[in-house]
């Protein structure tokens, strides 16, 4: 099944997604919150309430509604660095034995379609392909990798839109990672039971303007989803509706040769077979 | 004024701490959104409502009262790293030109009163005496320093227990900053109006089983409140209820010769003069 989180005069709504069609799972039954993470954080068994507005449902055509990021204020952003052999050695790192761990806040989430922003301050704005994670239950502390995927809801693409020169203006990555507008998240997630184990074996696109800036794939991920929760299992409490993103292959903007920078005009786009398409146009920042 | 966050049956409250009175201020007030950050967030005069609830309020001894993080659930947590020239050169590190920013999530805060939790997983943990900062409003983007305090609601104590071979698995700090039960925050936070500007020229110590281990002014910082506050308005939006951990100071275990760690049966004290003091005990993490 797939889900998505779309806006009803300014607030955030969760709805199935069916062919070309929305239907409002709070509309269709009044018990299920209307917010993705409340309603996994009330344990609401979104598969029943999907299978139930599938029924009844009032629909509404997907396209134009206006959506918000996938989860719109998650409790956890947990982003890895380095996550891919190859991008990992076009940064000149090596094959890192632990994930570089880092975390994005909620304000920096961008939903699909809405413009990702260049910021003033600076003009190295690249693009990273991602999968995300959406945890769906909590995870007890050190959970072990072979139960770890039973956690998950499902799978969406995330678009790790990165400040290169604040990113490297310490060591800590942190910054360069949360400016407004940076994290594109969506359109849709797709329940971990239509995907691979680990959502393994998908191929991961970047494309600029059109043009394919990042081609792998997530069997290429040096730590899996599993292996991941297993070690967030070991030092904290992943709860509903956390999200985890998985790092991104090569072919980012600051690897090449001369450097490729997003500007304002430029459309990114990042797909992950059988997740879905995340586009956003890029303008200049606005206050 | 004085404000902390108790535990109702099991529910955070906000409350007005008056000597040595807790007086909750939805109960005084229904209007008043019971979380601090919801409060913030609604534009709530906190202080308008604090002076009525010292007229009308039902109080309640503060001793006994069990208390819980002094905004629970923040949409960021921004934390800096070497912000005391006297750590910087403890652990080897010029002055920074930037501050090293990180973040923490809220599944890492632990109130005043409440066990610190020695991970399984490491026995390298370490203390970090900080002062934090609540934000009252949105703040702007581009906010120049010179009106930077201006958002500013309150301040109050941070404990940035560091779980050492974790922070440094690899060059990103934040999983080492984010074991659950390791942040602890409070126990009140004191409005802005009742100290310097910045809370500038304040004591602050840390205390391991009553034995002084850090001790220093918060005139050292290298970046002030309102410098930090700047530099971020260049990056995100920070919002009302939003956390800003400014740095600790020389003195922590790591730096000992021989280290100093945390076990087990300790108690770990932050106390900033004019600010609060917060205590906790240290045990072994419980699932």
């Amino acid at each position: 099944m797939k889900f998505t989180t779309y806006l009803r005069q300014g607030a955030p709504r969760l709805a199935l997604v069916d062919a070309q069609d929305l239907i409002d799972l709070n509309d269709a039954d009044a018990l299920v919150p209307a917010d993705l993470r409340a309603a996994l954080s009330a344990g609401v068994d979104l598969q029943a309430a999907a299978r139930q507005a599938l029924r009844s449902g009032q629909r509404q055509p997907l396209e134009g509604a206006r959506l918000a990021p996938l989860v719109p204020e998650p409790g956890k952003i947990v982003c890895l660095g380095l996550n891919y052999y190859d991008h990992a050695k076009e940064g000149g790192r090596e094959k890192p034995d632990y994930p570089w761990f880092f975390f994005r806040a909620p304000s920096s989430l961008l939903a699909h379609g809405e413009a990702g922003w260049l910021p003033k301050v600076s003009t190295r704005f690249d693009y990273e392909a991602e999968l995300a994670v959406v945890i769906g239950r909590k995870v007890p502390r050190h959970t072990p990798q072979a139960q770890a995927l039973a956690y998950v809801f499902g799978y969406s693409c995330f678009n790790d839109m990165s400040v290169r020169d604040y990113q490297k203006r310490t060591p800590q990555w942190t910054i360069g990672k949360n400016f407004d507008r940076t994290g594109g998240f969506g359109p849709v997630l797709v329940t971990a039971d239509e995907l691979a184990p680990g959502a393994a074996g998908l191929r991961i696109q970047s494309r600029l303007n059109g043009q394919v800036m990042q081609d792998a794939n997530t069997d290429d991920m040096i730590f899996s989803v599993a292996e991941t929760i297993a070690l967030l299992a070991q030092v904290l409490t992943l709860e509903p509706g956390d999200v985890i993103v998985m790092g991104t292959p090569a072919g980012v903007g600051q690897a090449r040769t001369p450097p490729v920078w997003m500007r304002a005009g430029d459309t990114i786009e990042i797909e992950i077979d059988g997740v879905g398409l995340l586009s956003n146009p890029i303008a200049d920042e606005a206050a």
